[in-house]
């Protein structure tokens, strides 16, 4: 059923144009794993060199794939063997017991075979129906066409292949300039759109050909990751799937410490990379119609202020509150006081945009209920809650719940 | 907008006979708070020897009368000066800052009057729109017409009045025998049916004639609490008003000692009452179609069988599964996943009904798509998740996510 959703009214214009990465091609096949008519395969095959970051699900019950990226990642592996990475739609290969870690073997073995690097530099990840059997031979059988196609400018042909329910391809890419020579990054995502039995998985790859050590590259990747990608979510529930690799091929200019003028221009450039893939997959949420930023100030400490955006970002309330363009700001009284942070109602304020809609614990004397529903009606909202008690910030992103969500996920059998 | 949604299709048949407490006078009128042609304020007085223990929501944006509650319950008062309750609906008098506080002094004064009880012993609680400042005015000049209008059989009246947009009044009650003789238990709630711009604020109230000491009487109620309100969510949102009291009259039979024969007796049909009374409220769920029992066995202890428990009640996922009559047993192993319990893929197990569904970590080889999705067509399901690990066990009680709940909170206007 993928592909019958109209594109979210959400989505930018167009694919971007991403900056070609030394060291890196793709190519995507339609291996028929699940759907038809469309491709479900990429396959990346990163050069001698390339060091690898990654983050997963948590998740207590995650796939096969998940389980066998997070073991090669922690063996480290020799970078100087090349890299490898091959992902799936269709089937997440998750609950699939023995046979679906015999499924993420054959599946290595025959990407090392087709381009040439160690299975322990081989990462996978499959994202669609949990609990069934992946059909791996289509796949292995695919790799032949595939390592034949590898080019460097294919990155919008593997974006698309690994859409499930999706209705846009997402990348994002950036060249920064570093006084040290130029830095190129480049990055894929899917998730957030999905129909019927599958879960929204969220992969993303991004690649760069900065010179980089690995511990390095995860430090970077690890605390930009929690406020890009862990600060979004559509409807709270966490993937088994979940993968974010990030890949320095190590063909441009080098970065040997992050606070350095390179690194911090390197920083800077990932996160905002990071950040537009993130906004992307909840521009694609299920059934979304708006997209809300929430920025949270004045709480104890950062963690406080994370519990609250959370807590707003992930309440059915206010997501509804959001897709009937009601400007109900109790709802956000409401989430603040059962997220768990401490807040004090008498010092809290709340802002819509530039609009004071609450403060000292009751609606602000200068609010008229037409202002905030005027203020509603915009596709882009941004909330701002200061709760007055210390300088810890948080922003979460997420979007409406609507009929649309309802729709995708129970009015379609399995 | 009260009154305009048909009758939950989980509703009970009619509203119980309830056995009338001796010591307790019920009223109800129509004060015009925000609706109109209906009842919006109940009152109960509670004769002088009356115990009364508490519950309340732990939002820390909780609502003027909840907050006076608390200081009351806490400072003890004087039993045999009596007690009453008052209750409104159509504003809940929260987020109404220092005139939240003046409108509950000024209701507290006129009851006090009307009841001739202490203020230290009066008891209220509001429930509907947030952040309006409440008209107590309303319902100051309507406690003459209360107060004369109480009578000991007005219980379903005052179930009544305090509903918001709930779609049936919530009662239930049981007369249990002990060696000492009988106890009379009858309680009535409000929650979980709402339409625009309020919260699902969950009220509900307790009479027993039972005559037992406050201390041993907060402790049931507590322990009890924990495991059926405590257990029920239809949407993960906490309310800033909800109120649990339980009032003992001690006009009946003593119980001394929660362990005694009595004791035990006397809660095990408190936890009856609670349990029937919860359930009311799910099955009063905005929009719900469906009514949940998940049942967790294995755990490695209760505080981790709970939060499987409620991970699956909260998730959307499952929700709108559940909505889609879909056996979509992958998104409970989700849920499972990112509980944050301990659990171990491979001991995983998971029952539909009598139905084996998935074990050791893959599908059952019994398990058929066509006998899950026979048993999905029930009104009534229940699905039990042993995890393999311990003793630990929690059952918790959720409803569907449905286009009507999105219809209830997105599709109205403020």
């Amino acid at each position: 059923m993928a592909g019958s959703l109209p594109i979210s009214p959400l989505a930018p214009a167009a694919f971007p144009d991403l900056p070609e990465i030394d060291g890196v091609d793709f190519a995507a096949v339609a291996a028929g794993v699940r759907y038809s008519g469309r491709t479900d395969v990429m396959l990346a095959r990163l050069a001698p060199g390339t060091r690898i970051a990654g983050v997963f699900t948590r998740s207590a019950t995650r796939s096969a794939p998940v389980l066998d990226c997070e073991t090669k990642l922690a063996a480290g592996g020799d970078p100087d063997a090349g890299a490898a990475i091959l992902v799936n739609s269709g089937n997440s290969n998750a609950f699939t017991g023995s046979a679906g870690e015999a499924s993420v073997r054959e599946i290595c073995a025959a990407v090392a075979l087709a381009t040439r690097v160690p299975v322990s530099r081989v990462f996978t990840a499959s994202t669609g129906v949990i609990g069934e059997r992946l059909p791996h031979d289509r796949i292995t059988s695919a790799l032949g066409d595939l390592a034949g196609k590898l080019a460097p400018g294919a990155i919008e042909a593997a974006a698309e292949a690994i859409m499930t329910t999706d209705t846009f391809p997402k990348g994002a890419g950036k060249v920064v300039d570093t006084p040290a020579g130029k830095v190129r990054i480049a990055g894929i995502a899917k998730g957030s759109g999905m129909i019927a039995p599958d879960m929204a998985t969220m992969l993303v790859y991004i690649f760069t050909d900065a010179a980089i050590a690995q511990p390095v590259l995860q430090q970077a990747l690890s605390s930009l990751n929690k406020v890009t990608f862990n600060a979004i979510t559509v409807d709270g529930d966490t993937s088994t799937s979940d993968t974010l690799l990030l890949c320095a091929t190590g063909t441009g200019t080098g970065i040997t410490d992050l606070q350095s003028a390179e690194g911090t221009a390197f920083v800077a450039a990932l996160h905002d990379v990071m950040r537009d893939l993130a906004h992307q997959v909840v521009r694609d949420g299920e059934g979304a119609s708006k997209f809300l930023e929430i920025r949270v100030t004045g709480a104890r400490d950062e963690s406080d202020a994370r519990k609250v955006a959370m807590s707003i970002a992930n309440s059915p309330l206010v997501k509804t509150a959001l897709a009937g363009e009601d400007p109900n700001w109790g709802r956000i009284v409401m989430a603040v006081g059962k997220s768990g942070a401490h807040a004090d109602r008498d010092r809290l304020s709340i802002h819509f945009g530039d609009i004071l809609v609450a403060e000292k614990g009751w609606i602000a004397e200068s609010y008229t209920e037409d202002a905030g529903a005027a203020y509603m009606k915009a596709p882009e909202l941004e909330m701002t809650v200061d709760l007055g008690l210390g300088s810890g910030s948080f922003t979460a992103w997420t979007c409406d719940l609507t009929h649309g969500y309802i729709t995708i996920n129970a009015d379609y059998r399995s």
